[in-house]
């Protein structure tokens, strides 16, 4: 047995909107550098940059079945999160399933296992963040849960949550929390500004953030030479 | 000891060209699933597609010498498909032996090993479908046979087998089915037309391809929130 | 307790600015087919290539701080060496660190560990070989050693060698070698260029290296069929 | 900041007990396939077999000073279940650390990351499923949270859930299930040991599942020899 | 469609019991270093030694229905050798499938995928041979062949072929080739006794093969001290 | 070309055998966190602990020529360290090897590839840390360095340097730093053992390292329930 559920609430569309000029370095790290999906959610190609609202799906390992009655529960600006009930990078989605997406306004896809057709994708600018590239087909056999929370690469997805993802991967903020994490990181934007500048004025780290004091306070020793090393090694 | 088949039956020019335009998805369906190499096989750069019959080649890890051998057994419209004896990312092929290829009419390479100079292959177009970019060098000591089948990324292929790669990776097809295979994907394109049509104009899988009905004799179930969802699990 | 080496000895510019040309496959041919870094230190972006003077930099797993040590030990023309004292692949290094490097005239960076901010590092064309790309953020708490001999994806690297990376990855030169590879890299250069002519003029690598005989020696035998093959298998 | 959470519900141990003789796999089938963490948690020793209550921890890459923290927080019968906040193989965990534990009662260590001191951590018979088995020592400089709710291993894990491991790996059963999931799993171990009778009476899973008219429904055909097999293909 | 190949040759039982103190090396080295299965292939204990003749059996990811055809398949004396058409580490396989294959006389499981309940098929001393331990279940809903040919961990195998496998691993013999191997092997073993003893006795490996002359020729150079090696260097 | 050193400095039997007792965690940790061996290389049987000075080696990949070469250069109380110059999992050693090692008082061997025949290897008590267990045969026709300071599983390793191994992995200890090593060492053994008694009396680490104070400076803090935890979050 398994269950879709079709009512949820959704991060509204005019505060995802305030996310699409944020990076995925920067609302991890607005959030309290959690959140992140892991290393191997790759673009199929770059650069992508989406932000949106989480639809979230189960899949059995190389059975896409339920991708197709997920579609049905997205809305515009929705993102589908899809992650498989045991490790397995089949194809689970190409061209087709893209045009069926793109349709209904999602506007990328999140997938802990394969996908393929990636040259058609890529012309229709359709992106998706996925474990592998694999032509593998799948069978549409078994149920899976849509719209449960998840976990997918490692991160703790509830629907409706929000999804930003770009060069760098994907990361998830969860619904409750988004305005925070927007303040947050709009701050921290407007600090790395004035940063930038310094550094591209030569300035250092070691002075930017003052780390001079606390770093000989640990115990760090200049020495002139590799020698000089040696002899003030432990 | 190691032999070196010199006379073998390839599929035909006719034939081959007329899978100029199928994506190895397609083929890969179009055959009954089977197929694929590994999903580690991926091209040195996007987009690639090629087409074409198969001259195998085994080598010994971090000996390219059999290389040399193959590519005396080539034709033009050929693709020569190497495999290591054992796993191997030594970068086995370079732009000289891409300069040979191509001088023969080689279309690619397809090798479950390293390639180099990836830079330099790009420049001249010569796409490598390959498991490993690296630049370690080989030796040229130990035998190896060629045009015997192999298996190659976890998939057999015969001397002559037509293979088709892309930006999805690498699928053969044996020389005995590339008639029926051809018939079955240019079906499959045809129908895949007319249903990316019909999601583009926001039709649902689960209509498209009539789900509804078998999804609830599974046992699927509709409900308005994740509450409802726990009340009705098992 | 750890070290920061302020003087050490490096590749003249000089000398550095002749290996501009020469790609990571042949310094690495020329050097005896040693010093390469392993193969999952890949370019964000592609093409690239730098040849510079490593500064080496040990980090703690998940921390960055010694990063900024080493910024100020660069010279322009360096290029940045940065191992992790156990694995890790979060993300060490961003825009502003790369804003800095750069405004020191740092050259590129060099990481067995993972970056973030990819999209802009690639608009910057600053050039980064990392084992992941991860936009997991890192602290500062613990010290390494700066400019200490380094093991960095398995190759040996004392601070003002010299480091070669392309496409292919990335090659160090001890600092001691560098006349005598600069020497052997020119002449394979030069030995290339002959014999890409050859290849391009459609002679076989058979030919172009005497291979025939040796081959023969060996054992190698051509047959003209499957079966004739396997009746003179052993 | 970081917090710790001082009291949350746990499975009661009577019924914690009732879970004694039943494996990994058979909990993971009777609460409906869900729940296990990844395969590539292993025991550091076998056989082993342990239930007990999650207390849940997250510690930053190479560094274990949450762990000590969590000590204090577990109760006889509890699991300590530790997560990195990044992927990390390094041993937060040793002899010492399994001392403390084995004193206040804990009866294993689920750990996402690497463990050491293995010889004398099988001595001590303390068991422990780890991602990895590594010397690697780590530092005491960055908080973590203490039973707040945690993915390890791609599994989600609430403080005071169940815990389930043994030779085939580690499942989590949700504190709110329990009870249902332990009849299930009686259930089934009850169906098993008469299906296991009738196997090892001779008797094919074709007939105790009652398969043979399914399986020929979807098509499988019986043939007398590969060339028959070859004539059927599609 | 798929199909299940009822008959078909296989090694005969007064052959097969002649490779029972054959090991795995000794036998891949008789055939001329071919027909090894990779290396991921482990022993769920150790030690494991058997020989037998194989049945073959094609698996959809995270579904074991065909094993069950299989076994009906299986005569005393064979092994089961199983491949899922793409990768997979479910738990395909546990007690009560051991117990029946037990009953019918099969003397191990090969599987390209996970195994479960390793306690118990320990204590009942079946052997299996697999790419993972995991408790994750699997469905009954997609075919796949039955005694085709197949490739399982990169190694071409036929119903009726001899399997070899031990705590080394697994390696397959052709049907056609086991009298020769046969030979090759046991001449291999009469050969290692003498040799056992002649480095038992303090006889070197460099005396005992006659290498001398050719390290020498091939450029060897024995020097007193690190520096003398530098200067000898290229 | 290729050279052999054949004298070099060990460390004094009489020193190493102080070592005896001491675990490679300890070893580690006792030279400031340094020497380890990737946390790939495994014991072939636990429990297995070996002290002993290095003899150095290259092979090439699939080719394990040298370890004869080697063989020689070995004194009573060495350990070989074998290196391929690019990654490799061939069995490059055997119960051959092992029986010539054996007689020369060889203690173990080290190897960042696979070995073969554990099962004899096991039954003689000889010890082998690698990469992989793997059968595949090996050539004999390229050379390598012996006796050369080599990269072992990322490590730098001197020939006459401490070499320690146990069930946890492999550490190495330069021979210019044995002493300081061995004194750091026991006075960490000497901590431990009164630190395990307290903990074998129920005291905390919390207390025994006197962590308190600082997690608080640090900001953690303690909450009765997840909800108190919500609030408290930044």
């Amino acid at each position: 047995m398994a269950v879709v559920v079709t009512k949820f609430d959704r991060v509204k569309p005019s505060l995802v909107a305030q996310f699409a000029a944020l990076g995925v370095a920067t609302v991890h790290e607005a959030q309290g550098r959690i959140g992140l999906l892991a290393a191997h959610m790759r673009p199929i190609f770059r650069p992508a940059h989406v932000v949106g609202t989480a639809v979230t799906c189960e899949v059995a390992p190389g059975d896409n079945w339920m991708i197709h009655v997920a579609v049905e529960q997205c809305q515009a600006g929705d993102i589908l999160v899809v992650t498989p009930t045991s490790p397995c990078q089949d194809g689970y989605f190409g061209d087709l399933l893209a045009e069926s997406l793109q349709a209904q306004g999602v506007r990328a896809l999140i997938i802990d296992a394969g996908v393929r057709d990636i040259a058609a994708l890529t012309q229709m600018g359709f992106p998706v963040w996925s474990k592998a590239v694999y032509a593998q087909g799948t069978v549409k056999e078994t149920l899976g849960n849509v719209n449960l929370p998840i976990v997918c690469a490692g991160a703790l997805i509830h629907p409706g949550d929000l999804i930003v993802a770009d060069d760098d991967g994907v990361v998830v903020v969860s619904r409750t929390q988004v305005d925070t994490v927007l303040q947050m990181a709009n701050a921290r934007e407007a600090g790395e500004a004035e940063k930038r500048a310094r550094f591209a004025a030569g300035e250092l780290g070691l002075d930017v953030y003052n780390m001079r004091e606390r770093l000989a306070a640990k115990g760090l020793k200049y020495v002139e030479s590799l020698e000089d090393a040696s002899s003030c090694k432990p």
